[in-house]
């Protein structure tokens, strides 16, 4: 049976990737550029048109409905436009109509990539099952998504989520984006090991400082590592905490570099949801690593596009 | 014509109150007792049946369709059970289906009373129109509820947008509620007039030390009362900056006896706003005033049971 597939776009400020994906969530064809962030928003729109035109002289092209697009945020999926931090030349570039334009006139769903890593995790992943759920990557940002009422919750814009941005120091420190104790500013890999610098953690012999060092030295035992852990993993349990108090979920799952270094972060991260969740229909909260790979962007994409096309039920989302 | 109407209850710590609601939102028989809050659950259990006996005498009732229920929290709308802080007599007391047996077997919907005034605004006040809104009560404590993508969203438990139980200050001073620097704990009325006692605010001599007189002195100009007010605005906008990066709202409704402060608060919140919700989908925010009098919880119970009867697009909700 030829069953119908959807191309998926994952756009970060690296790579563009992208890929036809068929109704289990599996990849069936790939192309990728290099995204040449520095360049004028009308270059790395070639490098996308690139990557779709590679897809489309798939013999399987011919099987795809539609075209689910993760970008790196902010992005507007109500005006089609995408303004990523890390690509200046696209501000309010109108990404949906060019690549609906490269793709031959399909239907285009535009998301933030932290609500498409959000798709991927409850189609396939560690949120799969539950109806409310949060979940985030933390690694040189923090991002993350909603699940609500067992559908995503991308937001009018798309954006929903945006948990790196919440103050939960509302007199702490300035952050990039204006306003004061975001959870990136405390839990983010730099600033985990810009704090663990500050207050004498040295590196080893290789020099490396970045945050899977200070989770490596945390591992065996360094109280500075331990206790910058420590202050990371209570910004992200007071984020959390704030978000089941506000929409009710019942699972938080973090991936990224940072969510990688386990038992570091998970142990004192439990122990501190403990103190912020404290309501009752909040109390039950779970925390988990997140089970998507790489491929995240993309399979959360193509379960937008699926989704949009299709209505809920066909991709979980 | 001879419309359904639904029968409202509204339970608080002070009163209970019950109403025949008919499709416009207008109360067409009223009933009421206080709350025995100090005795046992059964006979607190008995105001409400006398209060629903009351409307069942009415000649409307044979029009009653259904019972919406917004009551003091935790609520547990999926269990039928609540458990209001104030009421120790109900804990996990069922009182949907003592209310459903009291009604004759109408079906009942169970919401949060912060759930409710939402319903309210969003139905009748200063939310109509928005298709995601935040609705707050500012008063003796900080209550709230959501309205997302043109709905209401309670929550799976029926608690969703308890946002005076977020914390904004994660190193800040102990909260009832067993976490730290909740919003509740910076911006109720009674942490206001603490907080202005603290810092050397006298009352006049009336002796009135509530948030209403430290109000008046703001306005007066003492300068520690509006300092007191320009911090429960500082943790009112962190928190509302933090639901709108959450989950994308485009306005935010302040009742309740501090919300009726005035500039006093909403000069220095529309301030402390433009620091805190800096994402361009959450900049231009809203802040407004409730509409909503003293029956938005009957009326936003009739909004939920309207709902939950007829879908959505009956109560606009």
């Amino acid at each position: 049976m030829h069953t119908d597939l959807v191309a998926a776009l994952d756009i970060g400020g690296t790579k563009i990737a992208g890929a036809l994906v068929d109704g289990h969530g599996r990849i069936q064809v790939r192309a990728q550029r290099p995204t040449p962030a520095r360049e004028d928003g009308d270059t790395v729109m070639r490098a996308v048109q690139e990557v779709v035109g590679e897809l489309t002289v798939s013999p399987l092209w011919e099987r795809a409905t539609a075209v689910g697009i993760g970008s790196a945020g902010p992005v507007d999926r109500s005006a089609g436009t995408v303004s990523p931090v890390n690509v200046p030349g696209w501000r309010d570039y109108p990404l949906v109509g060019r690549v609906r334009a490269a793709a031959g006139g399909l239907p285009v769903e535009l998301i933030g990539d932290g609500v498409a890593i959000t798709a991927a995790e409850h189609w396939q992943g560690a949120a799969r099952g539950h109806d409310n759920a949060l979940c985030m990557v933390v690694s040189t940002g923090v991002g993350g998504g909603l699940v609500l009422g067992g559908r995503l919750h991308a937001g009018p814009t798309g954006n929903a989520g945006h948990i790196g941005h919440i103050s939960v120091d509302l007199d702490g420190d300035p952050c990039p984006c204006g306003s004061r104790g975001c959870v990136e500013r405390i839990a983010s890999g730099p600033n985990i090991a810009r704090r663990a610098l500050e207050n004498g953690w040295r590196p080893g012999p290789d020099g490396d400082t970045s945050a899977a060092a200070v989770a490596a030295a945390a591992r065996a035992g360094d109280p500075v590592a331990v206790a910058s852990f420590e202050r990371a993993a209570q910004a992200l349990a007071a984020g959390i905490a704030a978000t089941a108090t506000l929409v009710e979920i019942d699972i938080a799952v973090i991936g990224g570099g940072v969510g990688k270094a386990g038992e570091v972060l998970f142990a004192p991260l439990r122990k501190a949801l403990s103190s912020y969740a404290t309501l009752s229909f909040a109390r039950h909260l779970a925390v988990a690593p997140a089970q998507m790979g790489t491929d995240a962007g993309l399979v959360g994409a193509a379960a937008a596009a699926l989704t949009e096309r299709t209505g809920a039920a066909a991709a979980g989302v």
